[in-house]
């Protein structure tokens, strides 16, 4: 009884989610901008009734009695078990916070993020101290109590709301040792690509045949249109549930290349969620396990996928039969282009190789601001540092595209920076698992694509949260995360 | 104090509203098909957890504290007064059915109106008469517990739901005078147009031309595109919310009248909900005054405006301009082509004059199911009478074009259909008096459209429910509502 009154009342929060997610898309695709007052105001309420249910005082009640020793309810299946848990989980993090902190962090990161949007273009890093510092200040109080019932260390509390069970001592020696590695590697390919000659693709390419193109790749990746369109955003995003899938993207008249990648990236994301098993999906469990894992997805297809020589052998006559001929949509040339490796100021802009350079700067940096060992002050001398370090590029003074460049810390979602490579490891991992299963991407891209996605619903959309992270890793790769597979395959893909 | 936390209160129920209606939107013009399942699960705890908040014990206690003798808040304006009764009314149709009742109602109408989408096809009344009998008793219990508690009879206390202050008391002597000269002004007008020669316009019309020139229009009738956009669905209708109105059309390729009279139709609904008080907007008195008020404006901009002839002078150059010249397309023919009056089976499809006819039969069928004087299996043979006495058609043995025609009873929907005779007769009036006031329509379109919405505006929009609506008819027009004016529309428009 008690754990059937969770899952009603658990699936009754996944709708609330389902219609805040499809009225969150509306906002950024739809709307017209005359509604925004309105529709924050309505989101709003929605967010605090979504809350309010989850913090409905009867839950408590059923968790113990599901818990009891004393339970005479039919026993859980262990499925049932896992799932029980992630609803404790949700449950949890929805109220081990006073409500007063929740407000003041939530009001102070609205405040830094509206301010950012105007105080970034205008390099105005003295505007923005006294709001980042508010926003800090209160992540440290949200780390320090969430690490009081957590038991956890402070940073390890943030990053645990991201990815479940990842902690610092794990991403510690991972980072170091890329670290080792990563800067020569940077150099060695910039070396090795300095005398390649790339053309650009000469547009301009109309909208509407780059959406045709979108909608041609994401059919070939396997989207299911019954479940899921594609719509126009100034910030790109995989948006909806996973019933009704919302791609969005952008796009460049001048630049075919931003598109389409953001198509392939997203559809990763997307197919994820069309893959997450149907009878779990309302609750807890059936979501996705981790924002490492979903960009591990999205990785697999933008990265491991779309970059791979076989995938642009079958892109470039799509490109053509779009745009018609030209030099420039060779496979050849479109593979460099691809592939082309530079060291730049910012993360979004960055390739495959120099990214993680972006990320665990930046995951230094945050965990030390958490743990309070840097200061909010400190932190562009502490940038340029470790950009130097890096990548050999100095930022002294240019706080537009350093430390202001990203909106995640405006808001106070300490934590995050770790996901995206970890992504990159994971899907470098299945990407190696894979073709150890089932052979080389060479002749399964060109001659049986359909393989790839089973083998991912297989090994990894099909569990959910089910199994934790590192379990599905170890289940579908045959063993945990190391940085191993990733570093061969940027020296496959990059020095050979 | 009780005053502004029972405006904070029904704050959230409009916020609430605001999400189900862009959801509900969203279902009907982007949501793919395989999306429909989980959406309408997830619309049902929405609806589910809205209810629970109107239902909200305090309100009781909020309620009563702002009207007890002894209450010593600040006095209320006379404006908030008013605003009080909304919220009160509002609340106690939330809340007056016991929710067995409410539950059994809405279960046995979903059942029915599932049937209905295939049983009317196939014809079926065998089929359809067990589901829609217990619909009718339901609707009967309904309307038994309203007036019970309204002090109302069964039928007005249906009415009172669509049409506040509406009773059959006044419907009854209003359509039985219409009943005295309709049928044979429906004779005369159809004698009178039989020599007519009239040009069909021939297509195809492309939809992005038909849309354009739809934009076209909304544009010239005032629609602000800040606060709204259209869009396509398979039943057209005006949804969203003021801030941000949705309209929808669909469009024939073969037949350009369609669209094009659906979004003008749908721009007058627009228009009025885009025309509300900014400062009641977000509470029961700023909503539209009831459904007969809102198909007078959306009548107003289909029937008055559109099809007089100063307007087809304005329109006919835009058809020519987007599908090219053609003799159908002169002002002329179109004016004869939009007030083709004949006879027809089916309401939706009706013209001006035959139209109330339709209304008078569904009010008189439905005022006695309710009352308990027709019983569900009599149905079709009242129907067959009704047409051929006020249309002088036989509906015998066809249900699909006759009883079974309308969605509305299928759901319990009684009390509805007279809203939109009504709403042709406010229409006529209001355009009368504003003739009366400014000037002829043949002056007003041709040189100074903008002055006719200002008069809506200031007259009926800005209104909101902030007055009752035969008051609001009476400070617009001069006198309470009438058939004299519509009638005068009629002969004038089809007999001179």
């Amino acid at each position: 009884m008690s754990y059937s009154a969770l899952s009603q009342h658990f699936q009754q929060q996944y709708h609330l989610q389902h219609i805040a997610a499809i009225c969150g898309w509306d906002q950024a695709t739809m709307m017209p901008a005359g509604g925004n007052q309105a529709r924050a105001e309505a989101m709003s309420t929605l967010a605090v009734l979504s809350h309010q249910q989850l913090q409905d005082p009867r839950l408590a009640d059923w968790f113990a009695a599901a818990e009891s020793p004393t339970n005479t309810e039919p026993a859980l299946t262990a499925e049932q078990k896992i799932s029980l848990q992630a609803m404790q989980r949700q449950w949890r993090d929805a109220t081990m916070l006073p409500s007063d902190l929740v407000g003041a962090f939530s009001l102070a990161g609205s405040r830094c993020e509206h301010a950012w949007r105007s105080l970034r273009p205008a390099n105005d890093w003295a505007g923005f101290l006294p709001l980042f510092e508010e926003v800090l200040n209160l992540s440290r109080q949200v780390a320090a109590a969430r690490a009081e019932v957590l038991g956890l260390s402070r940073y390890d509390s943030l990053l645990e709301q991201f990815e479940p069970g990842m902690r610092t001592a794990t991403l510690d020696p991972l980072f170091d040792g890329v670290k080792q590695w990563l800067p020569s590697l940077i150099t060695e390919v910039q070396a090795k690509q300095a005398g390649d000659r790339v053309l650009q693709p000469q547009g301009s390419f109309a909208t509407a045949q780059q959406k045709a193109l979108g909608l041609e790749i994401m059919q070939l990746l396997g989207f299911d249109f019954n479940h899921g369109r594609l719509d126009v955003s100034v910030h790109p995003f995989c948006g909806g549930v996973s019933e009704d899938v919302r791609l969005t993207t952008r796009y460049d008249e001048q630049d075919v290349a931003q598109a389409l990648m953001g198509v392939i990236h997203e559809t990763g994301h997307a197919r994820y969620e069309q893959g997450l098993p149907a009878q779990w999906r309302s609750l807890p469990v059936g979501q996705a396990r981790s924002m490492g894992v979903h960009e591990s997805q999205s990785l697999f297809f933008e990265m491991q996928l779309a970059r791979h020589p076989a995938f642009i052998a079958k892109l470039a006559p799509l490109l053509v039969q779009q745009f018609g001929e030209q030099p420039a949509f060779s496979a050849d040339n479109l593979s460099k282009l691809y592939t082309r490796v530079k060291p730049g100021l910012i993360r979004v802009d960055a390739d495959e190789v120099t990214y993680p350079a972006h990320v665990m700067l930046r995951y230094e940096i945050e965990r030390d601001l958490i743990e309070g060992k840097l200061q909010a002050k400190d932190l562009p001398e502490r940038w340029d540092q470790l950009m130097q370090q890096y990548l050999g590029i100095s930022t002294q003074g240019n706080y537009k595209d350093g430390c202001m460049q990203d909106i995640h810390w405006t808001d106070g979602s300490f934590g995050y920076f770790p996901s995206y490579t970890l992504g990159a490891m994971y899907a470098a991992q299945q990407a190696q698992a894979m073709q150890t299963e089932l052979g080389s991407f060479d002749q399964l891209i060109s001659q049986d694509l359909p393989s790839v996605f089973d083998w991912l619903q297989h090994n990894i959309w099909q569990h959910a949260s089910l199994l934790e992270t590192d379990q599905l890793i170890t289940q579908a790769c045959g063993q945990p995360l190391t940085a191993n597979a990733f570093k061969l395959h940027l020296e496959q893909r990059y020095l050979r």
